[in-house]
């Protein structure tokens, strides 16, 4: 019995205003809210049974529209958790409170991934209103654990893998190349995760009184860091680049198809300059090159003013991004391996590994020759055909610097690929203040998931 | 009119509880509270009139015990401001509810400086219980801004020198080498304080989608701190130690005869291991060199587990210790200078300069040579013989590691050298969690201060 119309933005700024932070165990209230918004979405206008999964962490939301088995099964993956919120002060709006404006809904996960995700719950539930018997099976597969590393999915993935695995993918937790072109992400970086602790005198210590003898933390951390990329920029982590493929010609070419308005991109970002590892362009170090970046570092005193004080510890968050066919693990133990064995001398070193996920490469089938009659096939072909009408550009297939490392998972344990439709767009500052959905490539983007829902029907 | 019998340990734990932390604007109710404490203390048990100064920054408290101008006048320096409270959570006890625990107590502000402050106070209200007509005129010159630069203080003493220059200074802002082992301090560093700020994106970004071609703040940060020591240790700023004048002998045999304990030392501090600059041993680097020590960095996501971003700023607080003839202002400036000139590529660079003091030394009268029969030389005699007395040792005479800047300054404005009679203790936690007085060696000082004040009435 599906319910009353579905109001596809409402339904995103009512998501939305859950403050479903993954990272901050403060936070449990909106993860809690957001489970219970998006089980009775899923049952009012998907038709689904919906099962919320526990885990040692965040519930996984499977929602479940069966019916006959010889129909094709199309699962959709999203995450209802978001990144944390901060830094609060550079926010506009508050986060939690979806504002739209100018064709723009702000908040935290409107971006990544609530309103990503709804494009495909909105579509499939359209479609539901108008043919109640609309021959596909579709699960909804939504974790609350993408933003911290999908820890838990795999072990849900593997004891429920048989009424798990369908025919692909589908899902959106990419980015579009602009407004008006559509990309359809062909591959993703893998991730790896971890946090270097340095720890000097058992306390904070006078400056003056004891300072000579004493290794500052932060001055060890900041010679630990400084050694972890050469002057060419390139990572020196021994083996680090070992396992990297170089890039195929149809990638290169459909890069090179972008542009390369570096200026612009720049303007963007508002950097004085790009500095690129060497061997990489501007864009190509984004989609082809791996990365270790600097995510948080702290250490003594934090307030205003100054404070003379030797800190007794410091700390720095790491992540690499992987590209293939570097693997999360393996490098993981690599980046461990190498710093452990540079810890400077009069400090002591602790290391916490946060999460790692591999990289992943999917290829559509026009381009990679499979068979075209496939329900991926149909998919990939709709969407190709669609973005052309509703973007009025072909779609980019592009490899995307992010990762959703899960993917792999899929694939290794329901052995599906992907189909990742771009809904965000490069300033919608996914992970960072003032998030916001274009709601005109909301709309889009939800005729394209109609059509690719239609595709798959039509055997 | 002189008030009942005066408590001087109720009066230092009555003075903590005012959480007077110049460096937080929040903190002005303890601010106010500290002025308040302390004049009326001045008023009722020293017989001073209290002038409370007010300065762009916090006020300067003056009490003036007057009389015969034909008197002997010392000026008793102090400040009523202390360091930041963090980390709380590393406090046994509130900071600002003193507790005495086995002849000790705690708090913040009972070694630095609220509990020295009270031993030249309570000496001073002792002497006048017993001789209400004592020959000495006083002043006590207490500032709040200790420990924030002393930014305001040379200003109102240009303002108020003919009243404010006397015989020397009396004070009590620096350590003993031990319970058993007072020590006239006869040289501090200097302090040359700033904050860098580098600044790539205009706002966080997602490290994966953006992550390749843009200069980490943080990986910047670290690139200009490791650069600023060199293999040996030693600061890497040009013309860094161009002023350094060597140790005199005598200084260096003081130091030899404290003797060289560098594993217990290890221990108090809780260090694995000491990395001293060439050329100087453990004990010779605190008190004999310079310094360039960070206070404080931060950049990017500080909460829990992971945030993968790329953030748009990051920035680190330094200071340097300086010895004699370093120049506070002058090392800012060749600070700044090779900073500015380092920045990396990608970023762009703010400096903020917070203060500068310059290194400070003063010979005893016994050791330089100079005239005996001055109210300075007597209260230097006075406090050897005291101290041998009390804590059953002669008194160390040594340059000590921390920074009274405003000293150089009561120097050139008002021409007076000071008495540096330790009070606190190497494990006294200054500018730590946990800080503490000892009360044996605070009666001690006590009895020294007494010594003082008479030899210098007895003409």
């Amino acid at each position: 019995m599906l319910a009353a119309m579905f109001d596809a933005e409402k339904a995103v700024a009512d998501f939305v205003r859950f403050g479903s932070v993954s990272a901050d165990p403060s936070a449990k209230a909106g993860m809690d809210g957001a489970v219970r918004f998006l089980s009775e979405l899923l049952r009012r206008h998907c038709g689904c049974e919906v099962e919320v999964v526990p885990t040692p962490g965040h519930p996984v939301v499977i929602g479940r529209r069966g019916g006959d088995p010889a129909w094709p099964h199309v699962v959709v993956y999203g995450h209802y958790d978001v990144q944390p919120q901060d830094p609060l002060d550079e926010w506009n709006t508050p986060p939690f409170e979806p504002v739209v404006k100018n064709g723009f809904m702000y908040g935290r996960g409107t971006a990544d991934d609530k309103g990503p995700l709804m494009v495909h719950i909105a579509a499939f539930a359209k479609l539901l209103e108008a043919y109640p018997d609309f021959p596909v099976r579709a699960t909804f597969l939504v974790e609350g654990e993408e933003e911290v590393g999908s820890v838990n999915l795999a072990a849900v993935m593997e004891a429920k893998k048989e009424e798990l695995a369908g025919d692909f993918v589908l899902m959106s937790d990419t980015n579009n190349a602009g407004p008006d072109d559509a990309t359809i992400t062909t591959g993703l970086r893998g991730l790896a995760c971890l946090e270097v602790i340095l720890r000097g005198p058992k306390q904070d210590l006078h400056s003056g009184i004891n300072g000579g003898p004493v290794m500052n933390p932060i001055r060890a951390l900041a010679k630990l860091c400084a050694g972890l990329h050469d002057e060419k920029g390139r990572v020196t982590i021994p083996g680090f680049y070992d396992a990297v493929r170089p890039a195929l010609d149809w990638e290169k070419a459909e890069l090179a198809r972008m542009g390369d308005n570096v200026e612009a991109y720049k303007k963007l970002l508002g950097v004085p300059a790009f500095v690129t590892p060497e061997g990489y362009g501007v864009f190509e170090s984004r989609s082809f090159g791996p990365t270790l970046e600097y995510n948080g570092i702290t250490g003594g005193y934090q307030g205003p003013g100054s404070k003379t004080i030797i800190p007794a510890k410091a700390s720095v968050k790491i992540s690499c991004r992987l590209v293939p066919d570097q693997e999360g693990e393996a490098i993981l133990d690599l980046v461990d391996k190498a710093i452990r064995a540079r810890c400077p001398q009069g400090v002591t070193m602790e290391i916490i590994h946060h999460s790692a996920g591999d990289p992943y490469v999917v290829l559509p089938p026009h381009l990679s020759g499979e068979g075209l009659d496939s329900a991926k096939a149909r998919a990939f072909a709709a969407a190709d055909r669609e973005v052309r009408a509703s973007f009025g550009n072909p779609p980019h297939y592009l490899r995307e610097g992010g990762s959703v490392p899960i993917l792999s998972d899929i694939r290794r344990i329901l052995g599906m690929d992907a189909l990742m439709l771009g809904v965000a767009l490069p300033d919608s500052c996914m992970h960072s203040p003032n998030e916001n959905l274009s709601l005109e490539v909301f709309r889009r983007c939800t005729k394209v998931s109609e059509a690719i829902w239609k595709a798959v029907a039509r055997k």
